[in-house]
C-alpha cells in the first residue's frame, strides 16, 4: 500500500462540552479526512463551523457524520425508526454541514453515518438502499464511508455511489469480519495500535478476537477521537505510517 | 398593485404534532410562497420533506424559516445569544432545508427568520449584518423576507441582498410602523382581514392601533398558519385579491 | 363487574402543540385516572401543572406517564438503552410530576410507562425488575399499570408492588394475549369500541384478530387520547358503562 | 467567622460529556454543599443519580440546581419567558432530583437556580415571588441560595423562606455589590482566590473591580466547577480555610 486515508470523528462536542480529551485541534494535524458531527448525536452549528474552519486551514478533507437523534446517548443507542425517517434525518444533517462548509468555500468530500446508525446501515437493506438512492439523486460523486461487505457497501457498489472501505484501528474484529461497537470505549496502547494498523496496511490482515488472522481490504483507517488517549494513538499511528513510507492523504 | 406575493408559515408541526388547525394541506392551495420551519422552533426532517413535496405539487415557492433553538417556546421567546451563534444556527437550518428540497429538485426562493428571531434581526444591527454578509457569500440572489425599515432591511438593501417587504395581515400596526408580535395569537374575522389586505394593496394604507392610517409599502402579504381560523382568513384574503384582479404570485 | 377504572393519557402536548384533537378538557370528564405525560416523549412542565389542576378539579386520579426520551417519535420508537438508564429516566420523570402535583396538594396514584417503554417493560425482565425494586424503595403503595402476564406484571406481583391490569379498548389483541402497538393509530367506531369494552367487563372476553375469543382479566380500561376521534370513543364507552350500571372509579 | 458553607455546582455533564476538567469526583472531597444540575442546562438522570450517590458517600449536602431549558447555551443565555413558565420549569427539575435523591435515602437541603436564571431571579420580582410562594407551599424549610440584597433574597426573607447568602470566590464584584456573570469563564490563580476568600471570611470585605473594598456578608462560599483549574482553586481555598481554623460545613 502506497497511500491511505486516515479519518477521525471531529467536532463531537456540544455547547459547553468537548468530547474525550478535547484535543480536536491537535488530532486534526495527523489525519487526512474529518467526519464532522452534524448536531443530532453531537455537534452544534458553531462547533461545526469552527471544525470546518480548522480542517480547511490544515488541508484536511471534510465529510458529514450524521447520527441518530440522541444527544444523551451520543448516537450509540439504536433507535427503531422507519427508513424514510432515518434518511430524512441524514439529509437534514448533511445539508446543514454542507451550508456551513460552503460559506467557507469548502466542498464536502464524504458522508459517514455515526455509531449505531453506521451499524444499522451495515445491516438494514431498506434504509441503506433508500439512503444511497437519495445520494445518487443529490450528489452521485459524494464518497460514502462504510464497512466492506456491509449492506450499505453492497448497495452503494451496486448503484454506483463511490465507497471508501474503512479499517478500524481501535475496534476489535471477529472472524466474520464484524467489528464490535460499544457505547463505552476502552483505552488502547499506542504502539500496539500503530503496529496493528501498519500490519493491516502492509500485510492486509488483522488479528481477530478469536486469535486468528483475518484478511482485510480497506481505503481508509479510522481512529475515534473519543477513544481514551486518542491523541497518542493517532500520533503513533501517523508516525508509523510516515516511517513506513505510506502516504496519508484524502481520497480526493 | 397588479400582483402580490402571499406567504405563510408551513410545516410548523413537530413529530406527532401539527400546529393550529393542522390545515397546511388546504392553506397551501391559496398562497404563493411557503416559509418552511427548519427544526429549531418547529419542523422535523420528515415534515420538512413532505412540506416541500406539497409546495412543489402546487407550484408554491419555498423558503427557509429558521428560528431560535426553542421548541417549547415555538421560537417566540427571545434568547440572548451572540450574533455569530445565531447566524451559525440559521445557516445550519437553511442548509438542512436546502438539501431536503434539492433532493426533490426544488431550489429555495427565500429565507425568512421566525418569530422572536425575526424581531431580533429587525433591531440588532450586528446579527443582521453578519447574516446578510453570510448570505452574500452563499447566495446573493436568495430573497430575504423582512419588515420595511427594519435593521435587516436597511443592511440587506445596503449590501445588495434582494429583499421582500412584508405586510402582516394578522398583526396590529402602530403609527411607528412597528407590528406587535405576541406569543399567543388571537382570532380574527375573515372579512375584516380580507378588507384590510385589499385596502393595503389598493390604497397603500393600514389602520393603526391608534386609529389613524399609516402609509405602507410591501411586496408580500403574510398570514400566519397558526392564527386561529387561519384557513378561513387565508381563503377570504385570497378570494378578495382574486376578485379585485390582483394576481397572487411568488416574486420569482 | 361492579366497578372499573377508566384511564387515558393526558397532557400529551408539548409547548405550542396539542395532541390528537386537543380535547383533554372534555376527555377528562369521562375518565377516572389520568396518565400524565412527563416531558420525555410529550408534556412540558406548564402542561403538566395545568393537567394536574384539571384532574384535581374533576376528581380524576393522577399518575405519571414516563416515556423514552424521544419527542419526535412520541416515545413510540424503541431505544436500546441499559436498564439502569431507563429506570433513572423514569424516576426523573416521576419526581418531576410528583412535585408539580404536590404543590397543588395532589398525591400521585400510579405510574404507567408510555408507548415503546411500556412494551419494553412488558418483555425486558432486567429493566422491569430494576424499576419495581426502585418503586419498592420509593413508594411501595404506588400503583403500577401494566398488561396482565407481562414481565413487569409478574415481577411487581412477586415483589409486592400493587398492579392494575389494563384492558385496551382501542388496540387489537391476538390469541397470545398480546396487543399490537403501532406508531400511527387508526380510527375506530364508537359503538363498536363501547360494545367491545362492555363485553370485556361483563363476559371477560375479547374477540382477537384471529377471530376467536380470548379470556381476559383487568382492573382498568385504557383508551388513548390520541386515537382519532378519541372523544367520541371515550364518551360512548363511558355511556355504555353507565348504562350497564358499571361504576367508573379510580382504584384508590 | 467560625464556620462557613462551601458550595459548588456538580454533575454538570450531559450524556457522554463532562464539564470543565471532569473532576467532580475530586472536587466533592473539598466542599460541603453540592448544587446538582437537573437536566435543563446540564445533567441527565444517570449523572444526577451518580452525583447524589457520591455526595452521600462523602457527607456532602445536596441541592437542586435548575436552569433555563438551554443545553447548548449551558443555561448562560437569558430566555425571555413568563414567571409561571419559569417556576414550572424549576419545580419540574426540583422534583426530578428529589426523586433520584429520595430513592437513595437522601433529602434535599437546598435549591439554587443556575446561571442566567440565577441572575434573572436576582432582578425579576414577579418570577422571584412566584418561586418563593411555591417553595413555601412545597417545603418552607428548603434553603434558597442567593445573592444578598437581590430581589429573590428580599422576597424570601419577607415570606420566611430561609436563605443562604453566597460569596462568589471566582467572580468579580463591583462597588454596587453586583457580580459580573459571563458565559465564558476565565482562569484564576489559586493562591489569590484562597486569599480573597479568607479575607472575605475574616474581614468581611472584598476588593472590587473599581479597586476599593466592599463590605460583604455571606453564609456560603461558591466556586464554580467549570472555572478552568477549578480543582486547584477549590483545594487551595479549602486548605486556607482549614489552616485558618474556619470549619467548612453545610448549613444543615
Amino acid at each position: 500500500m502506497q497511500a491511505v486515508d486516515f479519518n477521525s470523528d471531529m467536532g463531537e462536542g456540544f455547547g459547553p462540552w468537548t468530547i474525550g480529551d478535547g484535543v480536536d485541534n491537535e488530532l486534526m494535524g495527523f489525519i487526512s479526512s474529518a467526519n464532522i458531527a452534524t448536531g443530532f448525536h453531537a455537534g452544534d452549528p458553531g462547533t461545526m463551523r469552527r471544525t470546518v474552519e480548522q480542517a480547511k486551514r490544515l488541508g484536511v478533507a471534510v465529510g458529514a457524520h450524521p447520527g441518530f437523534r440522541d444527544l444523551v446517548g451520543f448516537g450509540r443507542r439504536h433507535i427503531n425508526a422507519p427508513a424514510q425517517e432515518l434518511v430524512d434525518d441524514m439529509l437534514y444533517q448533511l445539508g446543514a454541514l454542507r451550508e456551513l462548509a460552503r460559506v467557507q468555500g469548502v466542498a464536502l468530500q464524504h458522508i459517514k453515518p455515526h455509531g449505531a446508525l453506521y451499524m444499522h446501515l451495515a445491516r438494514d437493506e431498506e434504509a441503506a438502499r433508500l439512503l444511497v438512492e437519495n445520494l445518487q439523486r443529490l450528489e452521485p460523486e459524494l464518497l460514502l464511508y462504510c464497512m466492506p461487505d456491509s449492506a450499505i457497501w453492497r448497495i452503494a457498489t451496486e448503484l454506483g455511489q463511490p465507497v471508501i472501505r474503512e479499517f478500524y484501528a481501535d475496534r476489535e474484529y471477529d472472524l466474520s469480519g464484524s467489528i464490535v461497537f460499544t457505547r463505552n470505549v476502552r483505552a488502547y496502547d499506542p504502539a500496539q495500535v500503530a503496529a496493528r494498523v501498519l500490519r493491516a496496511c502492509q500485510e492486509g490482515v488483522v488479528r481477530t478476537v478469536e486469535g486468528e488472522d483475518l484478511a482485510i481490504e480497506f481505503d481508509s483507517i479510522c481512529l475515534h477521537s473519543d477513544t481514551p488517549g486518542a491523541l497518542a494513538l493517532v500520533e503513533a499511528t501517523r508516525n508509523a505510517l510516515d516511517g513506513a513510507g505510506i502516504q496519508v492523504r484524502a481520497p480526493r
